[in-house]
């Protein structure tokens, strides 16, 4: 499991507005797309600097800025400074330790988001910051992906007519949120089959491993509750509609959104449900597989114990033993060990103990 | 268990209001069928196809349509065209994940609604729509259903002179939804016969099979209850009478059905707390038995053990033991064996060990 | 323990406001008692059928009217027809499964209470109805009832004198409601004999009994708590005297009938917490008596298991075995056995195992 | 532990108002004394009947009459008619059950408190209420106390020139109030001390006492948290300042009261998560404990089951046993025996059992 | 751990407003320092008595002084009485068992806040009391740190053209609460490391230490909760900027800082269910571990069960004994024997036993 909160501490002291990237370092440098269109005007293109996309400043069409990568400080000084963002936010952009959360300036609008997919198993938490403008969206992604949960989106983009060609930028904000938010239900769909395989080896052999596992899954549905709650509130903010930027017909995609939200909070609580109810399940399994083990072997040697006394009460060494004289004395007593055996047998099986 | 969000991922990417179906496939064509009355007049019959009843759209009778089975995207598609319904809502008919949500527009009120019935012991969820238009109510269901829970209604309205006959949409809106609540009350008395029988077989004979079906039961409780809790809040706006479609005639009724979800959830509650006990009590039926039959089985060892000692000494082969010599020594020893035997039979008994 | 919701699915379909009656059929016919008063004008008795009371609905005294049973149809529909009581309330008044709730019209209030008493150490809980009018108070219990709660206010009211001759019908609700909130302390009262004697019980001897008796206790607290806990909301409303029926000067005594429901309910939360206890210390017991068995079951067989291999080692045929020969070999190792278990014992004793 | 509704099912079914007095009856008579201030005018005196104090009700100076006994009705019949109190009132006041609350009425305020002690090592809880009027200030205490919380208070008023000389009595309420609540410290850290002497034995040595006194501090912190959960929402109506009675300038003093009782909870929420913790760690104490004994008894026995099947071996009576004839073989018997237990003791210790 | 609440009770019964220490003694005497800057002007020194900051109250520069040590309470009385502070306020100052709170008054604001640090890996939590006014913040510390966590902004504020030189008391206060709200950060990273270090103990050995460790990070989150929490509620009156001392510009500072409070609560949050998480996995891993020795010893018992009875059978004394005579029974028997403990070791392997 990742780290929570490594590296924040490295901000301690600074001044506020202070750029400091905090997170995974990469190595990499950032990279910068850009599409821009209004109806049938389209253009798509990477910048190679950041002064590149200065001139869509003030174009009439729609540009959607999208930069992956947040460890180069001079390209996010930059570009700051020339969209007039406030330096407390341009700190908040590079800090990938945000929690969800909105907030409205004069000029802009920012929002910061949480992407979790699954890699290998394992659910990893990727913030993405986005800032919608009059005629600008800027999206802030920690590292390029690939198979990004953006590609469709701008599949519909490219398309001539798509509707999204004739809206303004809320909408495309939208479009980017509600991206982020269908792909939750990917990470909980994977999730869940996993719950599946999982609970038929939970009953068949109840190995350490499986508790690990009940563990791990526990621990990573807390991460990702932790990222996915705080953004039912950000999501709750932009569908009433009361920000400038967001013109009431748009915000009735966002009560869609709101309303995925909601389901994915919904599942994300059922799973916890449900693997508390595995860990029950898991160890009430450990214990009966034990149970019945000890109980095995505590009736077998218990059959045992009496058999064992008789042959000892016929190997001592009094003189006058009369039972040793009769001929078939031995061969009646293996008799007689037979029946106790049988005996007990019946006994503990009509106890229910077998 | 059915799974709890299967398919939605199919929607990825796709631009809001694109229609796909998503639940579990029947591959049957839907169904549509119509009731239509006012007063005295009374028609009702199937559809063959979805054009049939625009001609309903603008007459002055109140006119119910059920359409069973959200499989055929091209009658969807006709429909959501011809009444004016949003796009988003459209989705959200054939999406069976939805949580029961209202929303109100301009031209009609749009509720989720969540239908359960028991089929072979395990709980069916199965979604509910319903449009309520000045003169329309449509309901919409993923699949036809034998012995319905809306037949007893659809005989009221067949019946001539019966109130519903002369009241409005909302008024038939309250008896569609009130059928479902009425029949949440059912399922949860089969679900009470079913903790009630389990009871009896929990304190005699608590196997693995009694664990397995607690926490079945602990399950099927989460799944209803996720479909039933939302359920209050649309309710809740119902009976406040504050749409315009819902007369304050008719609100009283929705009060009724307010105060009755409100029972259904106390119930869930309840079953949930018992469910919770039950649990306790096999875990400690098991620990017990087990401590019972371990204690036995030690409690017969342990009494051997000294005997098996003595007769281990009495079969040394000291050349000097008096005791051997003697000519009822054996006979005595078995008197003293038995002694002992019986003395520690005694202590454990004064003990309660017994 | 009383099913929580048996027969409430009987209502499944039929049309809102019939009236059927739900609970436990008793067999009995409906008792009507009526008592009128004014000041000194006082007269009390048994009416035979219910139009009898009609006379009383235009009088100028205050009548209270009491239904014991809630079995005879005929009887509600004249009722309900005659005081004009909407009929979704004649339902709820038969339908003993009712929440405890509150509602107003504007010829009278509607109160649902539940009634809590002991009966053969089970906890049984009755519905009562009051309907509060301008000049009339009329309540429905389930059944008749020796030692009935109201016997206390039924002598208040026949003291000529007595404050409540003179007060009006909102003062005579309360009263009766009264009468039931002190009752809920009887209730509590015997619960909490119940569990200070059952406490010593516990301590001395954890048998499976005890564990059963705190599973019950458990689960009527819960039932209790189903009960009382909305009836808080019910008061609430009462005492905040918003009510037209409620004069200012009795909302003041319904504020005190508050502060006393909400000790109830203290109580009931106290008395939970205290049950967990008990449940934790029954756990703790048996598993403690448990492990004080075993553990000397176990130090038991181990102290004679060295021994036994010793005796054993001297039953061993060898020809050259030196110690044989020794004359009074068998009388030291006697010795040898004594000093080794007399070791053992000392050494768990220190040990404190012992 | 005190019973803690014991008595007030006395009061079922009498009329509101009635006079009785619910708590343990001490058979003494009541004790009044009174102080009467005003700047340098000071009279301190105990008064033989409850008449005498009725010459302070229209002086100009502060009066404060302090009552401790609750069980002489016909002082509180003469006190409640003298001083207008209403009948429920003062019914609450005899009722030592009532939960800590506020009522304000036009002539007075009236406030019921908890005060907390430790006498012998049980918490002991007094109800005390409080008449705050506009020259005078009435206290009610169960009995009185030695070592009284409000010694140090009357010392300040005995004091001249001491700021409670010159102020009004919502300034002596807020001292008597500010008294209680002061005291709660002194009991919690009573309380502190204990859990910290305990916790030394809990790790030492985890026998069955240590479990009855964890249960026990449980169950006095539910005790105490009842009694101040309620009083938290009493002072912040004083605080709030919204009363007549209370001015602006003494509002701040009870805003002081108000921190300190968010204190006292804060404190007792931490003293149950610490025995919460203290009993998990007990729990695991004696499970390892036990374990510890189990795992020695059984691998000392397990070392000695192989030996004890060589020395069967041995002690077999076949004619043809080659070992038996060979010279040394007893003592090479011993010395493999020896290298067996040695064998198993080292592997034990290298599997970390030992 | 340190005590929760140590000498508060030293106040019982004082009058409000007096001045007594309420915290650990160290014996040392206050240190003051100033630092007194407005644009270029600046000025840093120590000040050997409280007198001689009193010409700084009415200078148009920003001045901060800093008091460390709260035992010395003839500087505090003169303090209190030069800049008009309310005696509870004053009381406030110097009792350290303060929760988190704010309190704005006419010429000042004054906010209590909690710093927290490891010291020898054990959560020191320190009481910071914060005073704003127009020209003047002054903070009161218990001890002088070393390693401050004031020092990055004391350098701040001697750069000379650093922002904080032209801002005004409020940013100033801003700049101190950040510090330390940062430092939490630096605690909880420490914390986390810990915890990240003992996951691998955990998993590795679970001993008795690892419970005690587990037990003292539980306490230890619940003791750094208690301070932390209501700091939240502080931080946020300062955000809503309702405050005459809080400009527009600097509440978005304070909205920053609020951001951190939540995160630093989140993240509390997760250790406490990571820390549950930990404890579920050891109480797992101990029963493990002890399920396994127990299970190899009970193996290994009862494969020696059934030879033991035969070499028993072998040893008997009977005159007739067939098997004795044949010439190779002995090893045969031994063959024999083999076999069985090979069945046995077999059988038990096949049902994963072993």
């Amino acid at each position: 499991m990742a780290r929570y909160m490594k590296g924040i501490s490295k901000k301690r002291g600074l001044k506020p507005g202070s750029l400091v990237h905090v997170g995974k370092k990469t190595g990499k440098s950032s990279k910068i797309s850009i599409m821009d269109y209004k109806g049938d005007k389209f253009e798509e293109k990477n910048l190679k600097n950041i002064e590149e996309c200065f001139a869509y400043k003030n174009s009439d069409s729609i540009t959607w800025i999208n930069i992956d990568g947040l460890e180069d400080m001079s390209l996010y000084e930059k570009f700051g400074r020339e969209f007039g963002i406030h330096p407390l936010i341009m700190e908040d952009i590079l800090n990938t330790n945000q929690r969800p959360k909105i907030e409205e300036f004069d000029e802009y609008i920012y929002v910061v988001l949480k992407m979790i997919y699954y890699s290998k198993n394992i659910p990893v938490v990727e913030q993405v910051s986005l800032i919608c403008m009059k005629n600008m969206v800027i999206t802030f992604q920690e590292q390029e992906l690939k198979g990004d949960v953006f590609d469709n989106l701008r599949n519909r983009i490219r398309t001539p007519g798509n509707r999204i060609r004739s809206a303004n930028t809320d909408y495309l904000a939208y479009a980017i949120i509600d991206s982020i938010v269908d792909n939750y239900f990917v990470a909980l769909e994977e999730f869940e089959d996993r719950i599946e395989n999982f609970e038929e080896k939970l009953l068949k052999n109840p190995t350490n491993e499986v508790f690990t596992e009940i563990y791990n899954m526990k621990r990573e549905m807390i991460f990702i509750r932790k990222s996915v709650w705080p953004f039912r509130e950000v999501i709750n903010v932009l569908q009433r509609g009361e920000s400038k930027f967001i013109s009431g017909e748009t915000s009735v995609y966002f009560k869609d959104v709101y309303d995925h939200t909601i389901q994915v909070i919904d599942s994300i609580e059922l799973f916890r449900d449900i693997i508390e109810g595995m860990l029950d399940t898991y160890l009430s399994s450990v214990s009966n597989k034990m149970n019945e083990v000890m109980k095995f072997l505590t009736i077998f040697s218990t059959i045992f114990i009496p058999l064992s006394f008789l042959v000892g009460v016929y190997g001592m060494n009094f003189d006058n033993m009369p039972e040793l004289k009769i001929h078939y004395a031995y061969q009646i007593l293996w008799g007689v060990m037979i029946l106790i055996a049988g005996g007990m047998l019946v006994y503990f099986k009509k106890k229910k103990w077998l």
